[in-house]
Parts: C-alpha cells; structure tokens; sequence
C-alpha cells in the first residue's frame, strides 16, 4: 500500500505510518508517568516528602498531553523507526516540564485553582495544616514548598529523559532542551515585567506569548520528536513554520478562555489575568480601540487584585465593544489557517500531517 | 620522581598530580563563568533580561567555590588524566548549581542579604522600581524574578555542564547529578517542614544537614570529579567516607556561624536561623540541656520573625549556658577527625589527599 505525499511521489506506508490517536498517547504516557513516579517516591527519604508527590499526581491528573502528542508526532513526521517506548518517555518527560512550569507560574501568580483543583501550593499548604502545623504558617509554608516542588519536577522531567533515547540520541536533542527551558524562563520574566502595565503594544505582548508558551507548548516538543527521528533540517524547517503561529494561536485561545471562558471548563477563575494586570494581546487591542472613557475603565481595573464580579463584567464588556475579542478570534483562524497550509507542503508522512491538522484544531478551537 | 602512596607502594608523580590550589581552582572557575555568562547573556531575547544576568554575577561574585574544588581535587583523586579544561567546566557548573540552590533558598525565607549584598529577589526588586514601576509592587515581583532566576540559573548549570566533559563522560556522571539534585530538594523541604517547630530529636536534625547541604556540598561535587576520572569503586567509597562526616561539619559550623558569627565576615545577618524558627542541631542540643524555663524561653523566641536584637541576645545565652554551643564545636571536630582519618587509608594519589586535607580545614574552621 501507497499513500501520495506532498511533493506528489507515491511513498509506502510503513510502520512509522501507524500514528496513534491522542487518547492512546495519554494512556500510553500516563502510564510511564505513574510508573516512575511510584519509583521515585518509593526512593525519596521519607513520610514527609509524601505532600509532594502526592500534589503532583493530582495535579497530572487533568492535564490534556498535548505536549507529549506533539513529540510523539514530531518523531512520526520525522519518519522515526525503532523502539517507540524510548520515544514516550521524553514524550511523558516534557509533560513534568509542563507541569513544572505550572507550578511555578502559579506560585508567582498566587493563583488557588488549576485544572480545576487547588494549585500545587495551596495543596501543599492543606497538607501543611493537617499534618498539625499552625494555620497562619499555612500560606508562607505552601508557595516555598510549591517553589520546591516545581525544582524538584523539573530536575524529575530531567531524570526521566535520560531513561529514554540513550546517550547519542540525548547529546542530539539536549541543545533544544536548553533553547526550551531558558525560552520558557525568558517568557515568564518579559511576562512578570509587564504584568501591571497594560500597554497597548500588540508586538511587545506577541513576543511575551512566543516566548512564555508558544514554544514551549508546539515547537520544541516537535522538534524534539523529530531530532529522536534523526529528522534532517527541512523537516525541522517545517516543523518550526507549523509549530510558531500555532502556538500563538494556542495562546491567544487562551487569552480568551480567561476572560470569557467557562470555569467548569477550564478549570481556572475567570479574570485573573485581568487582576493580576497581565499584559495581552487581548488587553493590547482593547486599549488601541477603546474610547478614552474606557480606556481609563481598563486602565484602572487591570492588575486591581480586589476587582469586583461586577467590575470585571464591567471590563469584559469593554473589551468585548471594543472589537479585541472579535480581533483576536481572528488572529487565531488566520495562525491556524498558516500552520495549516505550511502542513500542506511539508516533508511529513501524511499519517504525520493528518494528526498535526487534527492537534491544530484540538489547541485552537478548545474550550479549556 | 615517586611518591610513598597509602598501601606503602612507590607511585610515579604524574601529571595527574600537579595540583591547583583552591585560589588557581578558583580563578579559572571564574574565567569559565564570566565568558559563559557574557554569551548567554547575549543571546538573550533583550535588554529586559539584563536584571537576571546582572543580579546572577553580583551574587557569583563573593562565593568560596569550594564545590568546584572539591570537583577538580575529586579528579585528581580519580587519577584523572588528559584536558583539564573540561573538568573545569564541569566544576563551574557546579557553582552554579549551588548559587540557583542560594537564589531559591532566600526566596523561600524571604532573606535579605547573601555574601554581604542584597539577597538576589532584593536585588532584583530594586531595579525594577530603578526602572519606573510602582514600588507597591516591588516585593511580590522580586519574589517571582528570583524564583524565575533561580529556574534559569539551574538550566545554565545543566547547559553549561554539557559544555564539558562529552557525551560519553555525561552519561556517567547523570546518576550523580540526579541524586545531588534531587537530594537539595528533598533536604529543602525537609527543613521547611521542621521549621517553626523547634524540637530537641537531635537525629531528624542531622537528617536535614545531610541532605540539605552534605551532599550537594562536599559528596557529590567530588564524586563527579571522580566519575569524570572514571575512577573505580574503591575511589568512590572512599570520596562518600571523606565527604559525609566533612559535609556535616560544614553545616554545623554554618549553624554556629548563623548564631554566633561575625555578620561582617559571613556577610549575612546574625540570628536569621533563630528568627525564622530553623531545626538546627545547635537548637535540637540547647532543648535537650536547658533549663525549663530557658526551655520555654527558647521555644517562644524560635520563629517569631520580629524578635528584637535584646531578645535574639537572650537566646544566643541559653545556647551557650547549654552547653550546646560547644557540643557542637566538638562534634564539628570530631566529623573533621573522621574525614582526615579516612584520608590516612583512601586510595587517593597523595596530592589529592594533601589537598582534601586542606579543604577539611577550610571547610570546618572558616569564619564565613
């Protein structure tokens, strides 16, 4: 059997070509991630450190493995052979990574729910507090042990790496792990500078969402599958011309679902983005079309920790008027659209591209 | 030329034997680490991230780099042969590696000051008022730049580490960098989880020191100079047998130091243990041999974050009328006996050995 790629050549279907689904890669992955850190509780010095490895598996619990389906994709589209379980395993590893980055984004933002349960640190503090500690120790205790957690998630997203691909495949994709892990720094901390200054700078907030998510949540773990391929650099070339505006989008979506979305769904508060007085695209384009009676609404009520319901359905309504929530609709169809057509020319198995079409619609079109 | 080694047989002096001392160690350590930094500084997304880099060099500035000795004297000991330089890379990011592990530990106790200047996330709030935003604002973003900075300072110490010693070489010494890693955080914690309950079990308090700081000090920074030697066995239980009794002793004289030091030669305030409520050994021994009401006054001033100069002076007696004080001046030397005895029989060529030496003494009788 044949399929047509691209350049219009008949290619066979091989081995690589048997692609799984989305929910078979979280079963798959949530499998090692359970297995591992079974061991490695098992391993830790003791009763005490149950708190933390307890918090991290609930808070894997709800996560959608998109991270772990890109860089399962990644390795199809660079026609990987051999061994998949190796693959899963950096796959499941980037899952930590995400899931450190969470941790520690919630611990700066004091945030109380993600993924619809408590926050890692507000987690930890319960703990704190039933295991007999005083509760006014509760708060500080839980977003130092938070900050813990997320060190010790990351330096765990490291370990189960290394039982992967072996040595010579690991030398290969270490140097984009590093761009990774120092791009996702330099995100939160373009992000953390900007927070209180709603600006109406649309560039300045696009460079904020490529380097705090974009990359971390579409490029890199496709890369990364693609380098465990030993995929050459056209296929990387396209990987990063897929991966860019939908990571974008991605983010862009969910600009929206926090201030328009539905909590049930996504699992987080509605408005804290526009408490915290965190600088987006959405919040960008609301200031450029505003009148100057609104303008001044938002620019009073953005990064107001103590903001009212009422006031923040004030604001919601301000944006909403204001086009920048129609505007950044159509930002995400017109990134979609482009990560699409680069799709249409890649060097990928078709298999490859038929599941990165289908992730596209998954991280643009999703109401959590 | 040979030397007499500890199993009374005659050795060559090789080249493997002409070894730095602490302040050559020390100088090309800190070449290593400027020239890095420069770069990734560079190759950062922009002049926002001057901040990080800055704050990283101020607070590299003032370090013993005594782990990076200890990894260069671990090699030595390993009979290692061939580029040095390469070691040293290693050993740089091993400082590293201990300044993300300070960064984050004076984030979580809301330090002031580290080697006599502002803690990193004080640092890091003074420029961002420096740069016009609201100093209302300043503590929570300086809290969040450190904790950000500490998350990049641990990625440098990974990407600079790769920078070294090869694939090859990476691979074997992973093992060790995962327990050193993992070891902090689970020290950390457990010490967070004991804070503010100020208790007299002398054994849970030095199962804190060993984890906390032991290891990650003086164990695995000579292990992995060892593993990069491609020592034996023999080496290494010998390294762990040295490094243990030496890694605790270095602790217990910061106990002491925090409460008895001299805060213009340690460079950080004088009582910060006392006042943030730390189960120190020293306060684990004062429990055990105090009066009943000394008891009660310790147990009221330990963790109470406003204690007065008067009162902190008040505590620091009932340690010392304790006897605590000096049980723990004898205990420093007896780990630092059992460290140097260890010496007299390690497989160590004898320069190594000379060399150990000298850092136990370094190491036990500093006074910073």
């Amino acid at each position: 059997m044949t399929v047509l790629d691209q350049t219009g050549k008949r290619r066979p279907v091989t081995s690589a070509t048997a692609l799984p689904d989305l929910p078979a890669v979280r079963d798959e992955v949530d499998a090692i991630l359970t297995d591992f850190l079974a061991k490695r509780a098992q391993a830790a010095p003791g009763p005490e450190m149950t708190p933390l490895f307890t918090t991290l598996s609930s808070l894997l619990h709800g996560g959608k493995r998109l991270r772990a389906h890109l860089c399962v994709t990644g390795w199809y589209a660079g026609e990987g052979r051999g061994d998949r379980d190796r693959i899963l395993r950096v796959a499941a590893s980037l899952e930590l990574f995400h899931a450190f980055a969470l941790i520690h984004d919630d611990v700066m933002d004091s945030s109380d729910l993600r993924r619809g349960r408590p926050t890692a640190h507000r987690a930890l503090a319960t703990a704190y507090v039933a295991d007999g500690h005083p509760p006014r120790r509760a708060t500080a205790h839980g977003l130092a042990a938070g900050l813990l957690l997320g060190d010790l998630v990351l330096t765990l997203s490291d370990d189960l790496i290394r039982t992967g691909p072996g040595a010579e495949a690991m030398w290969r994709i270490q140097p984009l792990l590093e761009t990774m892990r120092s791009q996702l720094v330099y995100g939160q901390y373009l992000d953390l500078v900007a927070t209180g200054r709603p600006c109406d700078d649309l560039e300045a907030a696009l460079r904020i969402v490529r380097y705090k998510t974009a990359s971390y949540t579409v490029e890199w773990p496709l890369r990364i599958g693609a380098a465990l391929a030993g995929a050459g650099p056209d296929v990387h070339s396209a990987c990063s011309e897929f991966a860019i505006p939908l990571g974008e989008a991605f983010q862009l979506r969910d600009d929206l679902l926090g201030v328009f979305g539905d909590p049930a769904k996504t699992g987080k508060p509605v408005g804290d983005d526009i408490r915290e007085g965190k600088a987006t695209v959405l919040m960008a384009l609301a200031l450029q079309s505003a009148s100057a009676a609104d303008r001044r609404l938002l620019r009073t009520a953005v990064g107001n920790p103590d903001l009212s319901d009422e006031d923040f359905g004030r604001v919601r309504d301000v944006i909403e008027h204001s086009g920048a929530h129609r505007q950044v609709e159509t930002m995400i169809m017109a990134r979609r659209h482009a990560a699409l057509t680069v799709l249409d020319r890649a060097p990928f198995p078709f298999p490859a591209a038929e599941a990165l079409r289908e992730i596209a619609g998954i991280a643009t079109v999703r109401q959590s």
